[in-house]
């Protein structure tokens, strides 16, 4: 089985960040399934290190607000929802359960490197797996990374285990304040087979 | 528009991290189809610094084997294609191409911490893509970062630009060489309103 044009045009061709939201809102139940799916994609030892605060409240938006870059703060005040996507630092904590066949714990408790470099890369896999997620089922993506990281973290996460990584407003976007459409790598120019 | 329940099986719910391969090839041209979706995915300021390898060849897969850990080595060995995914780490310098309306490049230059963490962050994310738009477009995939990555890096990228991020076996699973699937976390265990 492969995906048909229109699917794939929704999750990768047509699909566009948005910068401007129409105010529609964005149920809780549907976040809960975006959410769903996305924790389903692989991760490293099932490690699933994302943590996500979905801000959607005038008062979480308010606390959000002084983190924000200027050039993502209209935007981003704008949006029904703003997913925090953070990293568990200590996601190694749960792979007793996540992972009960290994004691794979002791993987990470023995390297504070080999820990950090996973639980960035697998909560960014997750990510990704999130956003594509959300396009599947209609919602439009802003996602970003220019914000100001321990500002978020002081307010969203001041116990200190969880990191945040990027933003993502999600809703309904609206075409009309897109930007052109930039160029992309040809496979020349990005891949080689060896 | 949404995808429908079969889309979501097939991307999400019933995709699984695959350790068997069955012989039938993939051919380049399926490559380039995934290529060709997975860089159509958001990367900060477009900054797209994923660049892939796609080990096929038996010469190619000698070349990987001394990286591989014990316990990737047999299937990945056994399977069609091996991406290496690797991370640009100039990748600004591709910016006045990929982002031409800004002046991105000195965001990075001006910041190599800004420029690690964006580079990782972003070729992560879009492996994360490739690994979905390879499941849309009929491949099971096999990501793994259990791997010897200055290994790796000093076989395939010898001029030290690309460093390796992950590998992923790409191919058709066989389902005989599955494990049980392991348990995710529940919305309220990683997800929270604010």
């Amino acid at each position: 089985m492969t995906l048909d044009d229109a699917a794939l045009d929704l999750l990768f061709r047509e699909a566009r960040t948005h910068n401007g939201w129409k105010p529609e809102p964005v149920p809780e139940s549907l976040l809960r399934q975006v959410f769903d799916l996305a924790k389903m994609g692989p991760t490293s030892a099932n490690c699933s290190p994302l943590r996500i605060v979905f801000v959607s409240t005038p008062e979480g938006k308010a606390r959000l607000k002084p983190a924000l870059s200027a050039g993502n703060l209209e935007k981003t005040i704008a949006a029904p929802v703003t997913a925090i996507f953070g990293t568990d630092t200590l996601f190694y904590e749960e792979l007793p359960k996540l992972f009960p066949h290994a004691d794979a714990k002791v993987w990470f408790t023995s390297s504070p490197a080999l820990a950090e470099a996973t639980a960035f890369r697998n909560s960014t896999l997750q990510a990704g797996y999130f956003i594509l997620a959300a396009r599947a089922l209609g919602l439009d993506c802003g996602p970003m990374s220019g914000f100001d990281n321990a500002a978020v973290d002081k307010e969203f996460f001041p116990d200190g285990r969880v990191k945040s990584n990027l933003l993502c407003n999600l809703g309904h976007g609206d075409p009309a304040k897109l930007f052109p459409r930039s160029p992309r790598f040809t496979f020349e120019e990005a891949c080689s087979i060896a």
